[in-house]
């Protein structure tokens, strides 16, 4: 299908009068019955998840009690569904998660890097300190799994290795909402040392939509995790990032969740669908102006809230003097699939 | 050609048993008379040849002058093609070229960013400095504008504008030797703040071959461009990166540039030939891979040289644990036009 990856979407990065650069994107939309309702690209392209999974990730910590034994609020919870900026905020919660559950960073398996948040990165500079473990965007994700351990009396130790409990139990859960035999679940170390899992861009969407329709029927599970996402979306990336910003503009109308090499999943609980986007080559930057896009292309976000989003969806081009050199801008037309 | 774009040359990223990213490669191959020699993707892609101009833009210091009235070192020189990594090294070379000219860093309209140079990123950070233009990766390529300017006699103020008699010189040799009429060559503003050519691919090629060809037959302003790139390779990148690794292995053989938004151009003297390649969405993860792939299609690199660089065609993918979770490497076809 090189035509419709061709014309169904990308992003084109535009400097002067030429277009510099391309991203190509695959998306799938599905409704929780399964059935593909629009596309681009490829929606059956088979890549990972990537942290998009941590909605799923999370909702054992409800499922299983944690949430309810351990006194967790629905900022902790939004955390555990995150991919932070490892702001001051947001590390402060990841330390109280553990807390609540008598465990410290110490523990955590995730590996240190930088925060992206620009205070948080210069405090630590200032004070001549390497980033920790607890900085990596997905500590939140890891203590919610450690804690996870804790309140089903596992021992935590090694919760990362694919062999856990706690990433058995999550592998379920993934398998659950997608639809797959847990055979047919690619598996691979993530980022942060998780796993991370492998399937066509048509089952994410159908996580999603199957994850929506839950929150619609007041599924106590899923809707506490959306609600946390939705209630502090703060939590779930951080200023100045699209799940953030997208998730304030929808007031609950939305959950949204980025995965790295250009992944993003966006359920809608009134619609019942869920979608799945890829940009192919797994650029981050062609993300923002896809996914509100596609949002755009399906009338699910009004021509305000887009305006609100507007330096998301044509991010200015900047060279190092300052000056606007280009724009990206994203070029859509969804397929309907024959009936 | 979307069939040639898919299957002539691509880079894959693959993480466990599934490739998660895919980058599309455009590569043409142009001998010096101009015949188009090998291609894969989209040969006449219109893009911008971003720093691959270097050479080309440092040419005139030797043609005008320059080079012999101020005494430069081959290093210099060497510097002022390059996209340096903002080294302590690399940053004395600019205020040297600069002091021959009696002028400063002060001068200097490249904006600032962080040195690529690790050592030089944590010396400013410690020291609480912020970096200066001079650490810009194309400081020597401003600091060899304004000599020129000096050696010619011209106000070097506002030197980076693209109607100062410097940037008209330099687009004077872009259209010499791309053999492009001026009115042919699409103007933007570069990362650094001057001018960047957009053209097709096929014309940087013929570009590279034609200044190869006048290495070979020994025209003294090409010849010690090149002689200075092939000679102090690590002036034209740093350490760790393909532009140095590539030439100090080739060891004169061919000189090698690199721009940014995934652009590389290469010339091979010995056969008079010029390659041009671009990552169509931009990504300088898959350039590496993709230009040793095409030296080994094209035999221009022995198996002994690029077993020396086994790193740079097929990179590892760490995690933030360190862990090995993934590979790139390039899957390239070259085809040949119909005759």
């Amino acid at each position: 299908m090189s035509d419709e990856t061709e014309t169904g979407c990308r992003v084109e990065l535009t400097r002067g009068a030429v277009v510099e650069s391309r991203h190509r994107v695959h998306v799938a939309v599905v409704d929780a019955e399964g059935r593909l309702r629009a596309f681009a690209g490829d929606p059956d392209l088979v890549t990972y998840l990537r942290s998009a999974a941590k909605p799923l990730q999370a909702l054992p910590l409800v499922d299983d009690g944690a949430f309810d034994r351990y006194g967790m609020t629905l900022e902790e919870l939004a955390l555990c569904c995150g991919s932070h900026s490892g702001s001051a905020a947001h590390t402060a919660v990841a330390e109280a998660i553990l807390a609540k559950a008598a465990m410290t960073s110490d523990g955590l398996e995730c590996g240190p890097h930088a925060p992206f948040d620009d205070d948080a990165r210069r405090a630590l500079e200032e004070a001549g300190l390497a980033a920790g473990r607890v900085h990596n965007n997905c500590s939140g994700k890891h203590a919610g799994m450690m804690m996870l351990a804790r309140a089903r009396g596992w021992d935590s130790a090694g919760y990362h290795r694919p062999e856990h409990p706690v990433q058995q139990r999550v592998l379920g859960e993934v398998a659950r909402w997608t639809g797959l035999p847990l055979e047919a679940i690619g598996l691979a170390v993530d980022g942060c040392g998780v796993a991370c899992f492998a399937m066509p861009l048509r089952q994410m969407a159908l996580a999603f939509a199957r994850f929506a329709a839950a929150v619609r029927t007041g599924e106590r599970g899923p809707a506490t995790v959306v609600q946390a996402m939705t209630e502090h979306p703060e939590m779930v990336a951080g200023e100045g990032r699209i799940d953030t910003a997208l998730m304030r503009v929808a007031a609950g109308r939305l959950f949204a969740k980025t995965g790295a090499e250009g992944m993003y999943c966006v359920g809608v609980p009134g619609a019942e669908l869920g979608i799945a986007l890829k940009v192919d080559d797994g650029a981050s930057r062609a993300v923002a102006p896809a996914v509100l896009g596609v949002l755009r292309e399906l009338d699910l976000i009004s021509e305000d809230d887009l305006g609100e989003l507007h330096a998301f969806a044509y991010p200015d081009l900047l060279n190092t003097r300052g000056e606007v050199v280009g724009q990206a801008s994203a070029a859509i037309r969804l397929r309907t699939p024959d009936a």
